[in-house]
């Protein structure tokens, strides 16, 4: 795994105070439990609120929380003054989204003064069981500071 | 557009009792608007809860009616029994999802026994004003019935 | 379909320039028959040399003319000075790429300063029979002129 | 990464034989380097009939190569009798494909009786320097054998 350099020393508080303000993650119960330069973990508790018609959590909010864990991550490396976008992302869901709760990880590949590559994961968990649910590949773009969009 | 035959009388009925059952829909406050062979839409009111740290409604909620809507379209034009799973999607993130309320349309490009390809867009309204927001390119697999995942 | 005005008259000249420096394109035998605003179409003919073990067209060939085609659409409508690069794509493939020739259409759906969203479409033709054979979604970056990578 | 069992004897030998009957790779002048269960590697030497209008190795060469990889380390797990073939792949470009020789690598991360999920890299090889050019995440489906598209 490549690893970075943040280019703030205050890149946790920043993700922290941007995840905050982030209504849909409490909206979804999810909450932010790593910051690392160039890598986020975010946790969603299952609940029933949150599911498909087959009773498993819906991958959207999946989606919700492993694109939330791919722009900090690369959010965590931006220069002060910056905002993050996500430019768009792939997802393939590889097993019912099942278990007690989920953790999404969301990692930068390749930072970009402009664009940052990632890629993200969520592995479920079910007592001693973890299982991968999805895979994402995604970019996000930086705005503001020495770019704009 | 291609246009397509359902397989059954009631498939209006089967996406309505399937869309139902999601509870994350119920959460986002999305409804189901409109069902046609292989077209479905689904339109998300705004509301604050919903939204990220820039005030404009999260990439994720918008992923989840557009994954609902394409998903819809597919089971739309499946076999009595069958079920459907999205295997993967792709989605580019075009405007900043402002507006008082979004439709999601989802349409089946081609239907398959196993798999059925969908291309999806959501579309914000504010007023008299419309502006893409999102384009999907998606995979969606019919389980139960002829075939197993 | 949206309609895009060009930055400049020369649009035209400036794809066929950049197209004809397209090595690979020679290589593959594929010709660039239509540039208008935001729309560009790629023609391959079948050759054996393009196939994969079932005899038909590869899916990195396909892939290949599609890029170039959503590539050159985007191109079209940037001011002198800019080149294009691919930041990323998808493509779903449909059916196999059999038939005697293969038209890649490449169209803009949001043009930008920076990033431009285009879907492109690849149709095998054999006598009268038309069959689409791959989706793309992609997203193309504007580098030079006003703006860096 | 996870490790898997091939369930064939003679994987190396089925993936070989159906890399030698792919015409694209030998046009391209694609080598398969390496097979190993849920593993495949693929080396493409420059050449100027593979390049774009930079100079570099045009994105759909690239993406040739890394789809095979992708499709043969799916292959490389499939029950005798069965075929191979891409529903989707979504690839990123993160810097110019610029040396002397490519590596694309293919990794199984989820096999499954119909489909197979993989993820992907290239490599470019200049001197000493390695650098990370593209990355892809595809689904691959097993026709044949059991299955039947």
């Amino acid at each position: 795994m490549p690893t970075f350099e943040p280019q703030t020393p205050d890149y946790v508080a920043r993700v922290r105070a941007s995840f905050d303000a982030q209504p849909l993650m409490r909206t979804l119960g999810a909450m932010l439990t790593t910051v690392e330069p160039g890598v986020v973990h975010i946790e969603l508790p299952f609940s029933a609120a949150l599911t498909q018609q087959h009773g498993y959590v819906h991958a959207g909010a999946i989606t919700s929380i492993v694109d939330s864990a791919c722009g900090y991550a690369a959010f965590s490396l931006m220069p002060a003054g910056a905002e993050v976008l996500t430019v768009e992302f792939k997802v393939n869901l590889l097993n019912p989204a099942r278990g007690e709760r989920f953790v999404a990880v969301g990692r930068v590949i390749k930072p970009g003064r402009t664009l940052t590559v990632c890629q993200g994961e969520v592995t479920a968990l079910a007592g001693k069981e973890r299982r991968t649910v999805a895979l994402m590949q995604a970019t996000m773009m930086q705005v503001g500071a020495s770019n704009r969009a």
